[in-house]
């Protein structure tokens, strides 16, 4: 009913469910570094943990709490630095 | 690397991760009607949807949005009440 899928040899692991808004997933990210790519607009919430991210054209980390909400355009590249566990969920959009 | 769990034919899906507090558990709920026990104390945090609960020794449902927690006591039944797909993160102390 709910699909998974793993990354990074496992290292980052995701559910997928659905939303009155369109598609999500619910994941967990091991400690280590990652780069994804896009391809709609991403929202992802940090809800466990925390997260230092490089979005797309920017130069400087920035660092994302548990409950806090950052925004990936479409078609574009972003990478996470993960210290402990930690779980987002991603709306698609 | 993190392991996944199903209950209730697929309708409730977790997958283990390991938090500086304890083990933790992040999963998702699609509508429907659940009754879990608990081996520990839990702490549950809603982090997408809403869960309507029935918690050890109530008899009124309590309402819970997004972020909202609800700790569960230990070698307890507790309900839950699912209306859209919904994902928490539960904490085991």
């Amino acid at each position: 009913m709910f699909k998974t899928n793993e990354y990074f040899d496992g290292k980052v692991k995701s559910m997928a469910f659905t939303t009155p808004d369109g598609p999500a997933t619910l994941g967990v990210m091991a400690p280590g570094e990652y780069e994804f790519g896009t391809s709609t607009v991403e929202y992802m919430t940090v809800v466990y943990g925390h997260m230092t991210v490089l979005l797309p054209g920017e130069t400087e980390w920035e660092h994302f709490e548990s409950f806090d909400t950052f925004m990936v355009e479409k078609d574009a590249k972003f990478r996470l630095k993960i210290e402990q566990d930690s779980a987002y969920v991603c709306l698609y959009k």
